[in-house]
Formats: structure tokens, C-alpha cells, sequence
């Protein structure tokens, strides 16, 4: 199995604690979908990270889809089984992840068009809905904390990687105004399956899409 | 339950049709994320389409994670059991998605901005990207027909809605050339799920995000 795309990228290193955490061993090739273009369309024509190339040769993409196969494949869950937890942590992995669309939406308005092409209502809108879940997802961490650690769940996974994204890249916008995301983040960037991924050279362009 | 979100949006309607498939009673609420903005703010500050409002209140939003909750809510999956068959919907549903992903991206790019804003390297890229998955999805489908019907699964529902989306907001860029997408598409449109979801004005702006 081979996990292909930067850990730049927060939805490739999703998928590669993730990955760690389900005991699943795989290969990671870090190709950039910008820098590597050519090469990574050799692997996946859709050029998209993560793209994880499965034992029997068939390329997926998309990190929810992913964990889908990957839990499948170890047959364990990174969800709970009851609907009520459930109904939950899928709200937590749903605000996080809008954390991370909205972010990368922001830096990509940001870093990746010249500056006369870039459109302010646009970059304030997308920061607006960034603001918003960061401010839910950290309601919800202090109505029920996380956990973090070797049973970790999802919710836990994705709000770690989407915390530490954040404050990396965007550091002015998001400030210190959520304690509980940047408690939670601590704990969770010391595990050993956080730290087998590190999340990459901050200074470059984050290689997601 | 409520659903929140025009159906323009192949994201909403994705849902829509999937929940039926469930046989989710739900009301649908068809607020638009740009002109309804401030009430759609009132159920989700996040302001995403699809937002899902659970019975007990929980507010839940994208489309794939809103598919998990329903299926558990339904005790019904829409994805096969076994491991390779599972492997290969997963491929289909990603594909339909990046379809989606991109086409709504060139679509934001092209209708969200005044002209000056535009950026035509990224409206190239994404639109190659889109083409590409498009290839890759009509191949999958030549490989390993799908049905539409009652026990459609969700690689079926998102094909066949990326299809309908696509071919309906961007004709001069699909054209013809997707044959296998299109007869699908043709046999999924006529049953009740989908034409009690109807696709909605082509003519606004697709409101998703």
C-alpha cells in the first residue's frame, strides 16, 4: 500500500496517523501535486492528495474515502459503534474538516494567484466560515473533551491535524483564541503516530487538491 | 430531520436522493449559502450546503460525512460488503467527487469573481482535472456497469449525479464525449429518488461550499 502526496498537506497527514494508529504498514511517497505534477499523473491522472495506491493496484483518493478502506482492511473502526456518539464525532470530524477546506481555500487565494488576481471578498468569506468552525469545534471539545492516545477516534484525529495546520499557516488569523483545540492539539502532536508524520516545511505552499 | 441547501448544489442532492434511497423521511429547506447567507447562518454559522439538522438537534454538514450518519440512522448501508467490491465503489465514488470538486471550483472561478479576478492557469488546471476524473469514471463504468434502481449504492448516486450536474453547468466542456456516464445518468434521472430531486434553476449560480 502507498500513500501518495506531501504531509503538507493536513488531509494526507490525516491519513497517515491514521493509518499508523489502525497498525496498517504502508509506504509514503511524497510527491507534490504542484512541484510533481507530471509524475504524480503517472500514479493518479486526477492529480489529487492523498491518492493511496491499495495492494491490488486500484488508485483511491479523497482522505474520508480512504479511511473508509483503511478501516475495512483492518477491520476496526475510527468511529464509535452507538448513533448517538456517533452523530457526534461525525459533527467534530465535519467541523474540522471545514476548518481545513476553508483554510485551504484562504492560503490558496493567498499564495497561489498574483496578488491583482486574488478577490478580498472572497479570501474574507472563506475566513469568516474558518473563524465559525474553529469557534464550534472548540465548543464542542470543551462541552466533551477529546482524548488522545492509541484508541483515538476520528473526531480526535482530524481536530489535532486541522488545529496544528491552522496555527501553522495561518498564525495571525487564528491567534490563541482556542484554548481547548491548542490543549488537545499538544497532547496529541507528542504521540508517536503524530510525530511519524510530521507535518513538513511550514514555508512552502501546503500541496493539497 | 431537516436537510438545509439548494438543490442546485450536487452535494444537497446527492443527499436527497440518497436518504430517500434510505427511506429517511426529511423536510428540505432550500436555502441558498450566498443569498440566504444570514439565515442559513442562524442553523450553521459554518454556512455549508448540505447541512444536515438531526432530530435530537445535532447540526451535521458535508455530504459524505452526512451519509454515514443516515445509513447507521437507517441500519442500512449503500456501500457493498466485501473488501474488493468495497475497494472499487470507493474509486467510483472518488472520481464522482473530484468531479464535482473541480467542476464546482472552475464554476466558483468563473461566476463568483468579476472578470479582472479571474485566473486562467487555475481554471486550466482544474478544469483537467475534472477531465481527467471524467475519463477515469467512464473507463470504471465501461469496466463494471452500474444499475440504477431501487438497490443503487452510493458509487451509483454520485456518478450519476456528477454526471447530471456536470453535462447540465458546463455542456461546452463535457460535450459528448462520456457515453457510459451518460446512458447511466439517463437510466438513474427517471427514477422517483431523483426526479422528486430536481436539479433546480440551472440558470443561478450553483450554490455549494
Amino acid at each position: 500500500m502507498r500513500l501518495i502526496g506531501l504531509l503538507d498537506s493536513p488531509y494526507v497527514r490525516r491519513v497517515a496517523i491514521s493509518l499508523q494508529l489502525l497498525r496498517l504498514p504502508f509506504e509514503h511517497r511524497p510527491i507534490s501535486v504542484f512541484r510533481g505534477f507530471d509524475e504524480f499523473r503517472t500514479i493518479n491522472p486526477v492529480v489529487k492528495a492523498p491518492t493511496l495506491v491499495c495492494e491490488d493496484g486500484t488508485v483511491l483518493m479523497d482522505s474520508v474515502l480512504i479511511l473508509q478502506y483503511a478501516q475495512a482492511l483492518a477491520k476496526r473502526s475510527l468511529l464509535p459503534a452507538d448513533l448517538p456518539s456517533l452523530t457526534l464525532e461525525l459533527r467534530v470530524i465535519a467541523l474540522a474538516q471545514a476548518v481545513l477546506d476553508k483554510s485551504v481555500q484562504l492560503i490558496y487565494e493567498r499564495d497561489l494567484r498574483p496578488a491583482e488576481k486574488q478577490y478580498e471578498p472572497w479570501a474574507a468569506r472563506v475566513t469568516a466560515q474558518m473563524l465559525a468552525a474553529l469557534t464550534e469545534l472548540e465548543q464542542e471539545l470543551a462541552r466533551r473533551p477529546l482524548t488522545a492516545g492509541r484508541a483515538m477516534t476520528q473526531a480526535g484525529i482530524s481536530s489535532a491535524v486541522a488545529w496544528y495546520f491552522v496555527q501553522q499557516q495561518l498564525p495571525k488569523v487564528v491567534s490563541t483564541r482556542f484554548p481547548q483545540l491548542a490543549a488537545f492539539s499538544a497532547q496529541a502532536e507528542v504521540l508517536p503516530q503524530f510525530r511519524a508524520a510530521p507535518h513538513g516545511d511550514s514555508q512552502c505552499v501546503p500541496v493539497i487538491d
